[in-house]
């Protein structure tokens, strides 16, 4: 495999890059909310937005009027970034304070799908969302798929950001009297509640009971 | 007060736009990871990165000689998001599946801060990651001081969105069958791990036994 593009190519702190396909397609396999970046009158312009991956690319969805949406729809660059929040990591100097962390950055112009590609990819977000839920809903209406664009963006030209582990202290630091570690973080799911218009008699589903949220 | 900026004005789902400046600060306030978007050679890029605000700039620190710093030197328009993930909405149909969330984008460019303000931000950086922590560590040495910049964006140009509550399903949707409803989620940390060359004798502080994450 050719090695990274010029633009996917990290550049601080290189000893944290990553480019191994698997592990970036795993970190994004992790997490179901981006941050997506284009340009509008050559200015930076960002949103975050829900997303998921197949082995293959990386999807959008979004109102088809959407800025975003259009500006994918013209053949605009975008860059999407993922990024997980690990921990807290406590350092001997400020300095070498940080958080561990887990990110993935993908350039590339997005394409759209339509059809039963566009219909079947609107399923997979509910799926992505909450898997389980997919097989629960209805169909989408004329109207509704009227309204909402998905694109697909390569996952060729990517690169990461991977950090673990304890603090990095300078050697000198080792015998300072200051206390140094970690503080893992993680996302995690409260007790669901349920609509107060729910119909009588529905009750939670298993797949809520057991959903475990990403990201 | 002025309306918002037009980049700044939320175009899609204006029912969750947000523009009250002290409900986005308490926002901003309630997260430490940012992504930064900017432009380079007409291309979108961003990165993840730390960040902490005051009541009238937002802060952002990293390597003098990061692609991102140096645009900031040299007067780029920026544009910073922050978004916190509150929970999955769970709908009737797929449609309205969705998030709840809390989201701030900040426009402008940055300047550099040196001298005092260099060192007392970088200071706060660390207070605001690990509060108490700002009291234990040494002073920046020479070169980690040369080594880092630090910038900050005042807090003029920005709006919001949110998303609270059960998910709002179509009228005719309500007599369906489908369980609908919200399933929070939140970081939290987890029990702090001591680097294993902690000097012998160095006990865990309060500060950090009671530390909780933000974000």
């Amino acid at each position: 495999m050719a090695g990274p593009t010029p633009r996917a190519t990290v550049k601080r702190n290189a000893r944290r890059a990553e480019y191994d396909t698997a592990t970036l397609k795993a970190i994004l396999a992790s997490d179901q909310v981006c941050h997506v970046a284009y340009v509008e009158d050559g200015e930076p312009r960002q949103i975050p937005t829900l997303y998921f991956c197949d082995d293959e690319y990386l999807y959008l969805h979004g109102n088809r009027q959407s800025a975003l949406l259009r500006y994918v729809g013209k053949g605009g660059e975008i860059c999407v970034t993922v990024t997980l929040v690990d921990g807290v990591v406590v350092a001997r100097s400020g300095f070498h304070c940080s958080m561990n962390y887990r990110s993935v950055t993908l350039f590339g112009r997005g394409e759209a799908l339509e059809g039963k590609d566009h219909l079947d990819i609107l399923n997979e977000f509910v799926r992505a969302l909450v898997p389980g839920h997919e097989q629960a809903v209805r169909e989408p209406t004329s109207q509704e798929l009227a309204a909402t664009a998905v694109v697909r963006i390569p996952l060729t030209e990517l690169s990461g950001k991977v950090r673990t582990g304890p603090p990095a202290d300078d050697e000198g630091d080792l015998t300072s009297s200051v206390w140094a570690g970690e503080i893992p973080v993680a996302r995690t799911r409260q007790a669901a509640v349920a609509s107060e218009d729910l119909r009588d008699g529905i009750e939670m589903p298993d797949y809520i009971k057991n959903f475990e949220y990403r990201g």
